[in-house]
């Protein structure tokens, strides 16, 4: 009987996880079923996102295993596996039933050079998620500017890597000198200190026409301050939002993480641009003959008087103008 | 000599606009020269956009107007015209000029039956961003499922409309029994006045598989509410965000402002989505060669032990974590 050492939650997180949170136990592992493996722990992935679940399901995690029993064909001894059991030293597992977030047991190649561990980094969820996401959803094009926050992370280093071998220019957000350092090493063209640096004038002086693309898993200010800098028609990938993690559930809960849970699509139109404010006649000629017919009908809230002009656009905003809002001289 | 009257800003609004904050005076105008046209308002456009602008640059705003004399060729004497002239009842202007937002004055038909009104409303501005954004952006489907927000408004009232021209399932949100009524009598499906009504139950209700798209002029909690029951792959349209108009300036100047002043577009990624997760074998496969030819470079932050996992877990959030964390077992 093989005994396994699983980490548990004693209860849910409040802002950032303490060492208290958790709890070790020892746990005796039944016998093998046919279509069962016994696999140990090599390589054990830790992901912001484990925050986002609730403990009381056990704790989210994938990991590099090797397969130490078998009674699964096709599921060897000696081979290794990528795993989704949680945070466990062995782990007995039916090689046809879906693990944690839904995902079976897959079986991993061992390529002379490549550590395993890559298996859950860099050849795993993270460097997964930066190839779809930023090669095959963001339709990047050479001479493009990309900023990446968290650019020293899982994610945001195969992104920044990813961009330069298709010809744009990569900044890069990071919280140290040696992350700055490293991020440079591996490619990007700039790496702005976020800690230390002043981001708008850093993002000035290495784009000074704009940034095209931001991957952004951060959030919060930084955010802020990369969307002042994006040039028209910019493009916003957001797979995670670390900044946001650690607030309370129903913040988290909000209107942000569905952007990513859903894979929304959010795109803003403004009227005024110039190439839209050339199209007006267009469209009024569009709009005219749907009025004279009555397939649309429009509500105006009339306010007589040029005089009372500031009265009628103060109710603009107390709710009680209704329709489109027209002041007869 | 023509006199004018003219509304200016007495100073920023601070908050809610109030009476006090305007000011009214009269204008001697000039005699024309060649190329210009003296105007009188008919109908005075306002907008709520009016409030994000410098009262000191002069108030914005568009105007119906009737030449009442000309010295510009192709303008005659009668005809109407929309001018953004600001909050004037006579304007003396050059018809070759860039008005307020850099667009000229624009000469408009007398349709019969149809008031000079629409022109700066359903007919305007507002209709012609609810043609163009809805109809020309959103590729919207027959059979969809679209919630507007403001739908009463002069923006969401033509788009709902429109949506019904398109065969989709209309829900408007307004915010008292008669905008509600409207709504319906002018062919939403539903109407959801969410100052009494819970917004979420209702589009429970009326909603049951979700929603596809999202019109949102309005922003803060209702958008809250709404995107949590948007579908996979939901759209989202902002080109206003009324919730936050009087919010102290540079919050107004943050992140969600450039989202429609530069047509941004975001996307969300989740790569535990079914569709993702299936192609990880295919991706892994993609990742693997890259690294071997060293084209791509990884960086782990190995732990060792698995005793330490809390330890790694909780260094995510603190800023100690450098790279893909990783640990050891």
């Amino acid at each position: 009987m093989a005994t396994a050492k699983v980490w548990s939650g004693r209860r849910q997180y409040e802002g950032l996880p303490k060492l208290d949170d958790f709890v070790l136990k020892e746990e005796v592992l039944p016998p093998l079923k046919d279509g069962e493996i016994l696999i140990e722990a090599l390589y054990l992935s830790l992901d912001p996102y484990y925050r986002l679940f609730p403990v009381k399901d056990g704790l989210p995690g994938e990991q590099v295993a090797r397969i130490i029993e078998s009674k699964a064909p096709g599921f060897p001894k000696g081979a290794l596996v990528c795993a989704h059991v949680g945070w466990r030293s062995k782990s007995v597992i039916d090689v046809n039933k879906p693990l944690g977030l839904g995902i079976k047991v897959e079986l991993i190649d061992e390529v002379p050079g490549l550590s395993p561990s890559l298996w859950i980094g860099a050849i795993g969820m993270p460097g997964v998620t930066a190839y779809m996401s930023f090669l095959e959803r963001l339709n990047p094009k050479k001479g493009e500017v990309i900023v990446v926050s968290a650019a020293s992370g899982a994610v945001g280093s195969i992104v920044g890597q990813l961009a330069k071998t298709q010809g744009l220019v990569v900044i890069g957000l990071a919280g140290s000198e040696d992350k700055c350092k490293f991020i440079e090493e591996i490619g990007f063209d700039h790496a702005i200190n976020y800690k230390k640096e002043n981001i708008a004038s850093a993002l000035d002086k290495y784009a000074p026409n704009g940034i095209d693309i931001f991957y952004d898993n951060v959030g919060g200010e930084i955010r802020d301050t990369v969307y002042s800098k994006l040039r028209e028609k910019g493009r916003v990938l957001v797979c995670g939002q670390i900044s946001a993690y650690n607030e309370p559930q129903d913040k988290v809960a909000n209107w942000y993480m569905p952007i990513v849970r859903k894979e929304l699509e959010i795109k803003g139109f403004y009227i005024f641009g110039d190439k839209n404010v050339k199209e007006f006649p267009r469209v009024r000629k569009a709009l005219v003959p749907l009025f004279k017919q009555n397939k649309l009908k429009a509500k105006e809230h009339i306010t007589n008087g040029f005089e009372n002009m500031p009265k009628a656009f103060i109710e603009l905003f107390t709710g009680s103008n209704f329709g489109k809002a027209v002041v007869k001289a």
